[in-house]
């Protein structure tokens, strides 16, 4: 995609200027900076001609039409949050941020929260919880992130291993199309086979297929999580291994776990009261009503202490449980502060998580960098973090090459680069690896009939191609 | 879609005979009737010069390049107990019956069954409850129907109220596409955002995308129905309110709602110990854990009660609760002996379920016709039955009438023409309605990116285009 010459582009941008609101559309560098890179930092990141701060379906829809009528690539954006470089900007395009327009309304007899993108997922949760709702999905990030970032990713989270996964809970959604279009799909209704699940497509597409402006979201009436369990263990290893024997009896609300290397950073921080000697912590959930929660609690105990757990403390208190809880959440933004971080997030079926780990710690030795891992550990998704020193040419090298060994090792165990963050720019390149060329090429046929002149975040999740189409 | 003259498919079939190991295809007349018609019987089947009766994926895959190089139309079939006509036969086309791909594998370790498409759900079912585990959709057919055809359909049932459907459920397939490429999506990893959600197209796509030769679906440990209390309403209406209330306050893991006409259908056929003089009964359950088992039903029973119930009774014996399940079962079947039947599958939002309710009634005095009206009522999908004598034109001309009637009430009340037994040919033509124009086009689109020659399951889902793509 080669934008227009100079002068005509000014032209151009004048033009979308004009066809929207004054504010809008702001085109000054100082304003601009701040819609280049999302949280991935990756370096992938081009200046975009304009950025569109979009209050109403109707401005996306004029902007998209315009940048279908000039050929401009368009980047989606929520709260920036992203850690793929998923909305990293592209030279010469627009950026749409959807970051103003947050309406949430609840319909509680219909149990669903009809949501704008730029809403954050909190102000859904909270929203939700003044109707006794709770909308799930809770991504670390929850705080921060926004809803279109969540509908884009297909983002995850904590409590994903009881309660799935963000494209679990959309009953309807408008997104607007590449030329401009905006088809609305679904509803309120719960159940739904009519016609293709088109708007499971888009659930996930990372902005290439279209930008979604509304969403229809599912609720559920709100858990409590009655115990908190956690155990030391000495080994990651010998913690995953109590994972996979938790799975296979009870259905805990949440299964996290973090490496020594994480606990020390999150106690340099800040300290949550973790024992740093420990070689990996397990947090673990019930929220099985009643009495079923301890005995939950209980058979979640007696898989840590087979497994080799050297301490385990049950708590009910839920003040103390969230300490535990907010060590595990902040632990990217602990780890930040040891170094420069790349932000790894595969996955692997569970059984295969304890080899995972010791794979992980074999590529840190090989590729002299420090890998700290935190992980969904119940559904078998981790996040390796590899810390290393920008200003080193050496580490960076080995950051680098750890980072794409951790997905090439994933692959191998017949897993996958990303459980929740997108393949975004960070991750394109090992794409075709995990996925092959068949279904690459599957792909670009889908991409290629919805968004022809490829003006949709090119660049995110698939590779450009060298020589036009395949 | 023409198929070539006479003597040149007669070569061609000679080819695709030639092709694969004796007796896989069969094009007797009286061999391949068998598979002309699926449940909906809605005259709209064809009869194909031949069936391929596939052992394996290669031979779908051979089958399938074949009608490729002839463009010949292709119907999927599972076990042939869809309702909409999604796998009626073509005219000159092929039926290819997975019928005889049964192989399940559990791992019990991952949580995963590997499972081929002519498996039959309750095999599944089987297989994973010998380790423990659960694949919770449940259509009312379960022990009929097969998981291909759920996949197709993205099935629903009973306990999808609080477990959800078969989408759900999905971590992997194989697909043949239209061209008679195998492509693998997904695996046994539990999250998975690498690349677009091409699994979740193919789930609910009825044959129109691709043929799916081989799953991998999530399992859950098994839950047992600790009780099941059945309420008597007056009226529909006022159980129909009941189940709002509802849905408010617990997660039931049942919510089944029946008419008076299907009691005393379920009656006729066999008893079921149903009181034929009750308006409306509510069948619901709770698999909650313990003592919070009694306590959610205490709570349903309290809803059932204010909302008018006239008798309620509570039991824990799980062969009397069986009885009841198996009245609400047994429901299609039962009302098949009364005439000919129209099977309705729509849904909406559940607060407006009275509504649709009221609706329905009016549609059948209008139309002349009884309409038995059975629900899952929890997640808004209704299931009325238009009962009506073939033999009488004015009954015939009313049923059909009526059957447009109610989709067309559905979609006014925000709901769905299908929600889970799909579109297949008997609903095609009221799908734009539901989807709009625009909709339509996008699914041409995806359709065509994907079936550029329309080889697959033609007819199904979509009308015919009229002179060519739009």
């Amino acid at each position: 995609m080669e934008p227009g010459p100079a002068p005509d582009r000014a032209v151009a941008v004048a033009e979308l200027v004009g066809a929207l609101p004054d504010g809008v559309v702001v085109t000054g560098a100082t304003e601009v900076e701040k819609y280049r890179e999302d949280f991935a930092r990756d370096g992938s990141a081009g200046t975009p001609v304009a950025v569109v701060r979009a209050q109403t379906a109707d401005q996306v829809q004029a902007a998209v039409r315009w940048a279908a009528a000039h050929r401009v690539p368009v980047v989606p954006r929520g709260a920036g949050t992203g850690l793929s470089g998923g909305s990293s900007a592209v030279d010469g395009g627009i950026t749409i941020s959807l970051d103003a327009m947050r309406a949430i309304e609840i319909d509680p007899a219909s149990q669903v929260a009809i949501v704008e993108p730029g809403a954050l997922n909190v102000d859904v949760k909270r929203a939700a919880a003044e109707h006794g709702l709770w909308y799930p999905p809770d991504p670390s990030s929850f705080e921060i992130c926004s809803i279109g970032g969540n509908l884009a990713t297909n983002a995850g989270g904590l409590c994903c291993v009881k309660y799935g996964v963000t494209t679990d809970y959309v009953l309807g959604m408008d997104v607007v199309l590449a030329d401009g279009s905006l088809v609305r799909l679904g509803g309120k209704q719960i159940k739904d086979v009519a016609g293709l699940s088109l708007m499971k497509l888009f659930v996930g597409s990372e902005g290439t297929l279209g930008v979604i402006t509304r969403a229809v979201l599912r609720l559920i009436p709100g858990q409590v999580a009655g115990a908190t369990l956690v155990s030391s263990f000495a080994t990651m290893t010998a913690a995953s291994e109590a994972v996979v024997a938790i799975r296979n009896r009870v259905r805990a609300s949440m299964l996290e776990l973090m490496d020594n290397t994480t606990i020390n950073a999150v106690e340099d921080w800040r300290s949550h009261g973790l024992d740093r000697s420990t070689g990996a912590l397990l947090i673990a959930q019930s929220d099985a009503p009643g009495q079923a929660c301890s005995a939950e609690i209980a058979v979640i105990e007696e898989c840590c202490t087979a497994a080799g757990a050297t301490e385990s403390f049950t708590t009910t208190d839920a003040e103390e449980a969230a300490l535990f809880v907010a060590g595990r959440r902040n632990a990217f933004h602990a780890l930040e502060q040891r170094g420069s971080v790349l932000f790894e997030d595969v996955g692997v079926p569970v059984p295969v998580l304890p080899d995972l780990v010791d794979g992980i710690a074999g590529i840190a030795d090989g590729c002299g960098v420090e890998i700290a891992l935190v992980a969904h550990a119940g559904d078998g998704n981790t996040h390796p973090i590899v810390v290393y020193d920008a200003a080193d040419a050496a580490s960076v090298a080995g950051a680098r090459k750890a980072f794409d060994e951790v997905m090439a090792l994933a692959i191998r165990l017949g897993g996958t680069i990303t459980g929740e963050h997108g393949v975004g720019r960070a991750k394109r390149g090992a794409l075709p690896a995990q996925l092959g060329d068949d279904v690459i090429a599957l792909t670009w046929r889908v991409k290629d009939a919805l968004d022809p002149d490829g003006i949709l975040n090119p660049g995110a999740v698939l590779q450009p191609r060298a020589g036009g189409r395949p």
